[in-house]
């Protein structure tokens, strides 16, 4: 008998029709004798349909009255979700965050989790119930409704399962699972049956959006292997991507996967005075509002200045200009900045540790094509580096080919 | 500095234009210098549209899920018109029914408060700020959350205004207050200035659809006096109707006004055995069910057999059939048959108490235009009679000028 967590999203419960088909998909992992909790995203369109209203009323308004309307929609689909399971004769039990106690800090609109009780739905799984949460929102210790940002249901799952010391975190989506690089810009991608937690950690945070990257980072930390399912096949029998422990992934290979994203902007701070500190003046008033930095490179100039440059979330870019314009002034530096038409490509792959020149080798083959480089960050398992927009599909195309990836 | 709570239904919330002349409306009360606290309704069309997902789903199943669901109506526009106070200036918070925690029993989809914690609106309050509270639902003691019925956010209004010790609880609705009748069915209908709450009262649960009943029952139980205004008046200085203890009521008239409504639907059981608890044995298990009953009549038939009818909500119509099919299978009633095709028509007036004759005159007028009465049922200051729903609308109008209300 095992606790399985499964996550549904927008597009697997997005009418009745899908809802039932969920219903039927988890009597029939209970039936084979697990206990089953399941995590559900709003109906597909519902989400931007929140999101219009709100930039109708007041789009800068308090945040924390945004994450009250923006929660109803996953409200919706526990409630209809608990309802289908009924009909088919399975006992629920649905649960908001606030009511399952998903206790999160007060960052409204990409609140983290702080803990879970999970005492109520262990007592529900007791009496034969199927238990379903609201994923994407939560509450602070003072009652107010928070959400964990988009895609934050994929981490409310993995954090359920981690709360509740589930065998496995199963996240439905629309795909069968993690390829080499989106199958829409390179045809020739490939499925991967199994790659470990940190690989997973690269491609999401790299920018591959099958798996949240909040909730690839909670697995890794507590060791919760997620499996990834298209919730289209009937048969629970298709293909799916294991994301677990290094030492489970047995296929050893140098590069996994091409990531990229386009969800960035640069930021560049041009002669600031080269003294200690300048990093902590330039970054602390960005991290204050609550706004993530990706990359961050600092160049030693002359004449005793340096360039700064650094990454945020295209979303926080406006907000991130404003504040560093007046950084800028504080600091007397000599001018600053801003590109939003960047991408981030990525390798990926724990083979890298064992294999020199990868990083060399995509240089290579970029500086082929003509692409010119930004930024450069590398890790122990990833090469990313930042180029101009409109190259991003060549960039993608090429080094898949070039890391044997398409063969 | 007077507290007022206002609430605003559906229709006055309908769009962002319509979020926005409310905070336009809360302002200027804000600004005379009152506090005040804003109940609202789910945008229109919202709820319906949840209970055509629900229906799609599972229209039996629990009803602490359809709770759950419905809820989110009101939850969005708290968040809305929270946000467009703050963009025009006005600090405000919203709280949604569990929030403020609006404590109710556990009948879902018709739950009644027991208790308003007020503490956390108070300190808004004494912050400045305009607090946002959704209507029409609350929390069980374990956390569960509950609706209070069609219409439950006038009833939210009341009792918040009740715990807060408001001056006045103002419902904006879309007519500019309490008519001596429907002016649909009898344009000659006149517009009532002042009426006391035992009148509302009667008109409300006669079937006047200003006011929702148990809101009505709240203000006549806690003395708080009510006001009917059209939210579309932008000047706040049109027509409204005062809701008020009697003795502050001066006009005296015999009849008020003549109230109606078809969402009833009789039952009759035949042949039940005349003993003692034969009431109770019929209506014990419909209440138990939680349906109400509003009207009851017994008629002694002979040998030893009686008759008895009484009528419930349509809505819970077909649910009281199957109870009663089998009460009367154990009581060894001879038959029992139903009619939804009836209406309820009743004038209502405090000066009724000291005018004789006022009762008969209401048979005679409907007996002269042939409409046969299948139940009376009178009061101190209404008489109500139950016809067959096609004669309806010909008997208000007859009523209405038989009474002297349309001169």
């Amino acid at each position: 008998m095992a606790l399985i967590v499964q996550k549904y999203g927008g597009t697997s419960v997005g009418s009745p029709e899908r809802i039932a088909a969920v219903a039927d998909r988890v009597i029939r992992w209970r039936q084979k004798g697990n206990d089953v909790v399941v995590v559900v995203s709003a109906m597909s369109g519902e989400t931007n349909k929140l999101v219009a209203l709100i930039n109708a009323v007041n789009p800068i308004g308090s945040e924390r009255e945004k994450d009250a309307i923006l929660a109803t929609g996953e409200q919706v689909t526990i409630g209809l979700l608990a309802l289908a399971l009924e009909k088919k004769g399975q006992p629920a039990r649905s649960y908001t965050g606030g009511q399952v106690r998903i206790l999160t800090d007060g960052a409204h609109t990409k609140a983290r989790i702080m803990d879970i009780d999970g005492s109520p739905i262990r007592k529900d799984l007791a009496e034969g119930k199927v238990v379903v949460v609201a994923g994407f929102q939560g509450v602070t210790a003072d009652g107010s409704i928070t959400t964990l940002g988009r895609g934050g249901s994929d981490t409310t799952g993995v954090a359920l399962a981690v709360a509740l010391k589930a065998d496995e975190c199963q996240i439905y989506t629309d795909v069968d699972g993690v390829y080499t690089t989106d199958p829409r810009i390179e045809p020739k991608a490939k499925h991967i049956p199994v790659l470990s937690l940190e690989e997973m950690l690269e491609m999401a945070s790299q920018g591959s959006k099958v798996l949240q990257i909040r909730s690839v980072e909670f697995a890794y930390k507590y060791d919760m292997p997620i499996r990834v399912l298209s919730s289209f096949d009937e048969t629970d029998t298709g293909k799916s991507t294991l994301v677990t422990r290094e030492d489970e992934v047995m296929e050893e290979v140098s590069v996994r996967g091409i990531a990229f994203n386009r969800d960035e902007a640069q930021l560049t701070v041009q002669g600031v005075p080269d003294r200690p500190g300048v990093a902590y003046q330039i970054l602390g008033p960005i991290s204050d509002a609550n706004i993530e930095v990706d990359m961050i490179v600092q160049n030693s100039g002359s004449n005793s200045t340096t360039d700064f440059t650094f990454t945020v979330h295209r979303n926080d870019y406006h907000k991130a200009t404003q504040i560093l314009a007046r950084t800028c002034e504080a600091l007397g530096a000599r001018a600053w900045e801003g590109d939003e038409s960047i991408a981030k490509v990525a390798i990926v792959g724990a083979g890298m540790r064992s294999h020199a020149g990868i990083a060399s080798k995509m240089f290579k083959v970029l500086a082929d094509e003509g692409i010119n480089i930004h930024m450069i960050s590398t890790s122990e398992i990833k090469v990313a580096v930042v180029i101009d927009e409109k190259y991003l599909e060549l960039a993608v195309r090429v080094l898949h080919q070039a890391f044997g990836l398409s063969s």
